[in-house]
């Protein structure tokens, strides 16, 4: 039924591996060669493209047990073909001319963490999108990808899927998969992005994944975090704006009156004029006053600038991003650190995405080096609270040396190879948002 | 001030790429070495990173002078750096060490087409978004990216930009960003995806520039499509449902009333029951009414089915996607084509979207031939509107012969070669989604 194929292993080979595979794969029903169970992942009754059967039909449950699956498959030279929820309707399914693996994700159908204030998940791939809104439609939300009902989370990364509610939610090629943890066929297990909302480390692997249809990562997504619906429907942003903002608005006279010089919360609602919800804070009273107000949030680096005196201040602007819940105690500790290091300093923060922004103020050069430590202790603590080195500034040179540290060595290194494979030269942009390899000299160190 | 860097060219060699690129590029002032515009090219008031200053600033004013200059910049090895709204603070617009050639982009700031029907519009990368917008307000509508006043599509994009909208409307990483016109660093210009709003037509090659920050393409997004804010606020979906489809519905018997059997149109609204709106339908009378008809419209292949006499049918399943005013006329002149082959068929749509579905019924095999060469048709009339072989089901092995047509040789090739580049054996899936060269047998002329 299957043949001998040039470049893939021999018929004899697969029989080697998949005794290989029972031994490695725990349990009596992880590995099948069951007539009707071949039939049943490598036929379909909705499409009629033509193919053959899979050899052999894996049912991994763990990570490890995908890693095991695709070493033995790179030792043979056996194909792989990921079976999700089985509902694809164009040949997906089919096994290859020389036969191969069939892995089906089912046994890995865990919702493992559900964050509410960061409105994101994280589950495994044999998930079925609709058990994922039974559990959560007792939180009032959904996750509002709609494609067939029997599919499963990683065939809907992998396809790219959408489905009835596109139009208004946007589809898995948006921003509904913030990450996902892959294995790659040399064995390397790679999450492709931290659990922050917003990222502009580099560009989104994630996204290299969906829509690959499995033809590159075991699709497996076996920790993908997904984004659910954000809960404050209607809201357009949340502003965080510091006191040391608030004065510094108030100092750089833009604005048409004079805010409280505390902590505030600002909220932008669609369709209204800008208030603020914060108890704490002077609520915007008119269309005139809102508008002055987010004109001055997108002048904070003047009007920061007025805190110092004189002309000859300077301000080093940065950001970073973290899971929204994270975001208040980062704010905390940045804060502190901050005020023990004798420089004037802003923050301003997108509370919705967790991400936030910081200027430190400084004259000198002796004051420029503090401020450098500190947006790098600054940094490293985001990292720390699962986020990211940037949130929507980019890496530049600024930030290039915590990718490795941030997205890890394998993703960091697979940026590279993507990138020589269409710049083998390296005439484009030298320099900029790839790191150097670990090990190289920490300017701050020296 | 600039040394010679092993893997790049001599400072010799850079003064002859200067002359060549004198002599490739039109005008006056599209090459200038003057110290004053390498200095507001190459240095920040807003960032302290170290780096120094270009050899020479260049001002393309087309796709191709950017090919030209790539070409040039090849042939010597000499670095490009891209220039765009320069307001990143990163050290991103800072020259190599050998010195460079830095690709300004404001000559290029001109918006093409504005789709009003598709709610996309097509500019250069040299566009200022508050421009972008200043003319979107006379039709009452924006682009929800809102990042630094100054800066533009092209950074936009090669940054994965956002602002404070995300929460609300995700970031450039999301949906915002159709497509891309890219130079790649061999001079070859790619167009990374159609223009139709949604595709499955493999992973998204727009995705992977954005956050590219110019590493890997010249950033250029020379023609890019920018998705804005879909105007039917609380819209979630709109589904058209064709004649044959109701019948079929009211025949499979689920829906709890009959259906009047005429192309209807389906509104759902957020936060409402479903509601047609449209005239020549009747009106859904309660939610009970409005779940029975959503189930039977993703029952959609077995209250096909039910069109045919007698158990045997089989239905093919499939589905196209292209910009949404294209729609009407891909729907009519395929129901016409449908028509006239003798088959059973039914389609339904997400109007929304430009995605649509046919399920075409058959029994016999000379019957399946018939339909293989219609959706065949459809595919090819659906590419010629600019659209995509699919939606959102997939390539698999059913579409795969279409992505050169629809994609272009370079970017399929450049999708293979980043297939290649991650899975060296290519034992992940193969002979999936990835086509058969150009020239490979059409199953069809045979």
């Amino acid at each position: 039924m299957v043949a001998d194929v040039p470049g893939f292993g021999t018929s004899n080979e697969f029989g080697l591996a998949i005794c290989e595979l029972r031994e490695a794969l725990p349990g009596d029903d992880s590995v099948s060669t069951d007539a009707d169970e071949l039939e049943r992942h490598g036929f379909s009754l909705y499409d009629y493209h033509p193919g053959v059967l899979h050899s052999v039909v894996v049912y991994p449950l763990t990570t490890d047990d995908v890693v095991k699956i695709v070493n033995i498959s790179r030792k043979y030279r056996m194909p792989i073909v990921p079976y999700s929820g089985g509902t694809s309707l164009e040949g997906h399914n089919r096994g290859h001319a020389s036969g191969g693996i069939c892995v089906d994700m089912s046994g890995m159908d865990r919702i493992i963490e559900i964050h509410e204030a960061d409105s994101d998940l994280v589950c495994q791939p044999g998930c079925l999108w609709v058990d994922i809104n039974e559990t959560l439609r007792q939180k009032g939300t959904r996750l509002q990808l709609d494609p067939a009902p029997g599919a499963t989370i990683g065939g809907m990364l992998s396809t790219g899927c959408s489905g009835t509610n596109a139009v208004r939610y946007g589809t898995a090629k948006g921003e509904w998969f913030l990450n996902a943890t892959v294995v790659l066929p040399s064995g390397e297990i790679i999450k492709t992005r931290s659990r922050a909302r917003k990222s502009s480390a580099g560009f989104d692997l994630t996204k290299l994944f969906i829509g690959a249809e499995g033809s590159k990562s075991l699709s497996k997504a076996t920790e993908a975090a997904i984004e659910v619906l954000n809960q404050g429907v209607g809201i357009q942003c949340v502003e965080l704006l510091d006191d040391l903002f608030m004065a510094a608005t108030n100092k750089y006279g833009m604005s048409l009156r004079k805010w409280p010089e505390k902590d505030s919360l600002f909220f932008k609602f669609q369709g209204h004029s800008a208030k603020s919800l914060d108890e704490t804070a002077a609520v915007v009273r008119n269309d005139q006053e809102a508008t002055s107000l987010w004109a001055d949030r997108k002048n904070a680096l003047f009007s920061g600038l007025a805190l110092l005196e004189g002309d000859d201040g300077k301000g080093w602007s940065t950001d970073v991003c973290v899971p929204p819940s994270n975001l208040p105690r980062l704010v905390y500790e940045t804060k502190q650190d901050l005020s023990e290091i004798g420089l004037v300093s802003t923050i301003v923060g997108h509370v919705g995405d967790g991400n936030f922004h910081a200027l430190l103020l400084f004259k000198t050069d002796e004051e420029l080096e503090i401020a450098r430590h500190a947006v790098h202790r600054m940094v490293k603590r985001a990292i720390a609270l699962d986020g990211t080195c940037t949130g929507e500034h980019g890496v530049g040179i600024g930030k290039k040396e915590y990718l490795y540290e941030e997205l890890g060595y394998g993703t960091v290194e697979l940026m590279k190879t993507i990138k020589r494979s269409i710049d083998p030269l390296g005439l484009f942009n030298p320099g900029k948002l790839y790191p150097d390899p670990p090990g190289a000299a920490d300017p701050r160190s020296t």
